[in-house]
């Protein structure tokens, strides 16, 4: 006989072994995109790419990363009738994105890392030249797919995911937030960053891209404005949850777990809300943007059961 | 009185100062363009932006250059009839995308120079760092002006020029050729690359995003598929004549005169159609390329004069 507790910890685990099937079900149609699209055998009749440069955007690309971003995009425009292929193809578009910037954050001139994913950065794998042409052409790659017709027929849409694309990901995001981040360790100067300019710096670099992520599904499922809004809600909401779970791990994840160098955020100097509030503090903020998450796709009930899944789970992944 | 000798290079000078005149208006209108883009008083309103990137974007996208990639388009959608603001925007996002690539190339881990029109490269008068980003922060936001509706009201152009850009910028492009121009180097081992070999680099490396220029005027011109056609084929010609014209120079410049270093390709060991055909053989060649293009654009007469010039100048231009 089981006991409640046990039978409720169980309907618990079976919710969370449900949500990970879906998370990598994803996280394989992502791969067999990207792997297609980056594979030798798509380039007959193409001008002749350059080998080494194929292998090393592979090596950036494939075989890691849960693929959250692309997760994102498929399951809004799944929950809005919208087409699940055209949301992959701009999902994978964004990962690319993603992927690029790991490439160049990874190199010596940058953050300075050997290991991404538990395999060696592409500047270790290759070299230095090699991994900002990776870089550089992962982007490009990003945004040719977004205005392929091939994905999605109407050129409209389109024209606004490559807009939202680049602006979430440019000079007013991810790389905007990305020289904030490396000014905040005094590169440039001394400088001290207090929580709110962590927080306005943590989501140009990593929160722009993961509300875009939700966005680009709102795009490719035909939102009305009004529930454009409303998952644009959920999705700043998400990134903010995202990188507070993030300073979290970095304060208490061994690097073996996150497969890379973690507590380089403390070192830095740069005081995150994990300092003002504590660990405690910040998971109970977590929880309060999971709530902001859940409630802004209320509308949808049901159908919005995994958005509300993902959420939660950006707040308890381990990676 | 003039003699009719003197009096024919006297129509030839004014033709010539006519074109340069051209030549210079729309350098003028693209400066205008891209510091309004860059330029902090455009910035109200928006996320804040990171002053030392937007310096250093300036830097190196600002005050250089003979803009040559954007008045192809220019020109091309002028004698279409079609709408030059739409075409300058256009323009202007390949120049962007044309300045990442000197930003990355000109870095240690790539070609290692110091000076590029005449000033410190980005990395020499910034840092490593920056110059990742400043690369990476204009390819996005070239991608950003052609998607926006601002300049280009038809989502099918938008799409198209992004989609055309992306092609002649990526892997089977301008950063497949670079690649491939570092392999060249012996960076990677040993090779040895033939006239072919090198001709299919080069028309990678830089005749793709000139071709794609003139490709990208069309497209705002409102070209028909044949006219499209033709033109493709006159920005391909131009591309091949630019790229022998740059061998040439290569040999024949001073340093200073370039305001860069000069020579390196013969020092790399990289045959080209000079060391086949010699300088005047391969003056001969670019003769050659320059009557393709007049032919491609014969049916435009007069119209296409300026288009005329702009091939002449690209094989005759000392910088």
């Amino acid at each position: 006989m089981t006991s409640p507790k046990a039978s409720h910890a169980s309907v618990k685990a079976d919710a969370s072994q449900a949500f990970s099937h879906k998370l990598s079900s994803v996280a394989d149609a992502v791969e067999a995109f990207l792997a297609e699209r980056l594979g030798p055998e798509t380039q007959a009749g193409e001008i002749t790419r350059p080998v080494r440069l194929m292998e090393a955007m592979r090596h950036a690309v494939l075989g890691g990363g849960k693929r959250l971003r692309p997760f994102l995009a498929v399951e809004t425009a799944r929950m809005l009738g919208g087409s699940e292929a055209g949301a992959l193809a701009a999902g994978s578009a964004i990962e690319l994105v993603h992927c690029y910037s790991l490439v160049h954050d990874d190199m010596p001139a940058m953050d300075d890392d050997d290991m991404r994913r538990g395999k060696p950065t592409v500047h270790k794998a290759y070299d230095e030249a090699t991994a900002i042409l990776v870089g550089d052409a992962l982007q490009t790659l990003a945004f040719e797919i977004l205005a392929d017709s091939a994905w999605q027929p109407d050129p409209s849409i389109r024209a606004d995911l490559v807009l939202g694309l680049a602006k979430a990901s440019g000079l007013g995001g991810m790389v905007g937030g990305q020289i904030l981040d490396l000014g905040a360790e005094g590169r440039f100067g001394a400088v001290s960053l207090d929580v709110e300019d962590t927080l306005q710096l943590q989501a140009m670099k990593t929160g722009a891209i993961l509300a875009f992520s939700v966005d680009a599904g709102a795009l490719v499922g035909g939102a009305t404005p009004d529930q454009r809004a409303a998952l644009w809600r959920y999705g700043l909401a998400l990134g903010q949850a995202f990188q507070i779970a993030d300073d979290i791990l970095d304060r208490e994840a061994s690097p073996e777990a996150m497969g890379k160098a973690t507590g380089k955020d403390k070192d830095a100097g740069k005081a995150t809300l994990v300092d003002r509030l504590g660990i405690d503090g910040a998971r109970a903020e977590c929880d309060r943007l999971v709530g902001i998450c859940e409630e802004a796709v209320s509308a949808w009930g049901d159908k919005a059961q995994t958005l509300r899944e993902a959420a939660r789970f950006t707040v308890a992944r381990k990676v």
